[in-house]
């Protein structure tokens, strides 16, 4: 049994209020990668790389049962890069720097040892991509998560919509939620967004937390309310690898476990929001984890 | 022992993108009582009405155990009048008429009978009046909760000052809790507000629910994730009430209590919106309160 995370492996360039990097590891397979492995391994990487790719962040990956058979790397090019500003509020941000380099030429072909996958999660991609990883699995996953953004609602609407029918669960955030649906009320979207597809949705609110839905049912996790937000960069992948680890180490699908999916995602994400990067999520132990779940049960319990 | 609440009793004219009304009874103390007393009887009610306002407001109210020995009635007056519409997002208004009226003249004096009180909820007023309650009780109440708004910080900034070191808990929403201490994070927020005064703060986030800090906990409360809200006019008095009378009906002002009033009153916010001005509030009888109750620990349980 495996977990195959799919995403972009990339370098990133961040300025927040509290300072900048001009070089950090990042993309969404690296960020889910970090999260999950704190609660199930072996995770089986699938993304493209360039030259410049170090590989001192693969092999520290490496020691937390992260595989690479799955990951191409590109002689004569350079990784993924991403530059971006945070505004005061860190809600709002500036992409100033988009450079697809080698991402441009991903066309991802699952090695034979991938075939043991129960768990698929795929990260912020081109939906075209994330297709073509499912239809190469010779048996479905117990379970498929499908993370997307508003980039890929504008441009390849399509796409999006024809990979949407083959997942279990769509995470997005709450103003994609309502682009994707056309509908304001989160309530009336996910109606919408379940109708498309995904049995259940995720909506992710950022300091307000997140929204799973699945039938008539609601849950409503909290953020943790923290003192300093220091970069909020990978914040949404390291939920998703918290919650997708998190149901790979029970091997439970119910709607039960779900929710204490969501709310390992949401302990992840506020862990990687407290520095720059994913250097965080590169310190935290397995204490940390747990002390963090119990502020959790005590933030919400009554 | 009792209840007392202070604020305004007035007239509302209202639109919203449902549709609008050009009168509908209103004020801070209108929705407070009418929340509260789903929880605790008597309610001595404080507030000053004129010429204009109906009989049948109070006598309504009066079979919910609310007394009228503190509410002024100004024979050659008219009673508070606001005017307000509201955005297609619902978060945000524009005020479109302010007629203070008899609120101008607002001096209230508590009757005899009203010197039993061992809660008191100081609604949303001019802070110098709120203060001029706290200072008519011979003995203190076990609770003191006080409403406040932007608009007095704006004008009335040492008088709010003032009376918040008389009160135990404060009730705000995000923006006004930003605005009183300066800081955008709400856990340096609420710390700066605690120092002002109150043990306790509530701040209420609308959509995204409620947070209630207590020395170094939290607890953070969803709001019930609703298809259509048809007007929130009210929704934060309605909040107040069912919190306060939740903390009557135990006569217990633990944080654990206080964590269960927070449900309580986003139980009865909730159903505020779902119709025009306090209409719904009028309407829900104990079952359906109970099934909400329900719905929240469905919400938040995991």
């Amino acid at each position: 049994m495996s977990l195959i995370v799919v995403g972009t492996m990339a370098y990133d360039a961040i300025e927040t209020p509290f300072g900048k990097t001009d070089r950090i590891v990042g993309g969404s397979a690296t960020y889910v990668a970090w999260s999950a492995s704190n609660f199930y391994q072996p995770i089986r990487q699938v993304s493209i790389v360039g030259n410049d790719f170090e590989q001192k962040e693969m092999d520290e990956l490496a020691t937390r049962g992260v595989t690479f058979e799955g990951v191409e790397v590109v002689k004569d090019g350079k990784s993924f890069f991403w530059s971006g500003r945070y505004h005061t509020d860190m809600n709002t941000r500036d992409t100033l720097v988009t450079d697809l380099n080698v991402l441009a030429q991903f066309n991802p072909q699952l090695p034979e040892s991938y075939q043991d996958c129960q768990y698929l999660m795929l990260g912020n991609l081109a939906p075209a991509v994330q297709k073509s990883v499912i239809l190469q699995l010779k048996n479905r996953p117990k379970l498929i998560v499908l993370d997307t953004m508003n980039f890929w609602m504008d441009i390849a609407l399509d796409e999006l919509s024809d990979v949407l029918k083959l997942v279990d669960v769509l995470v997005v955030n709450d103003g994609e939620a309502r682009q994707l649906s056309g509908e304001y009320s989160l309530v009336k979207a996910a109606k919408a967004i379940r109708a498309m597809g995904p049995k259940y949705l995720i909506i992710k609110k950022g300091e307000h937390g997140a929204l799973l839905f699945y039938n008539e049912q609601i849950f409503s996790a909290p953020a943790l309310p923290l003192e300093e937000v220091f970069d909020p960069t990978g914040a949404g992948d390291t939920f998703a690898g918290g919650f997708i680890g998190y149901i790979a180490k029970h091997d439970n699908i119910s709607f039960e476990t779900m929710k204490k999916a969501v709310i390992a995602g949401s302990a992840m994400a506020s862990f990687c929001v407290e520095k720059f990067g994913p250097e965080r999520m590169k310190e935290i132990q397995p204490a940390d984890i747990e002390h963090r779940l119990e502020q959790f049960q005590e933030l919400t319990c009554y």
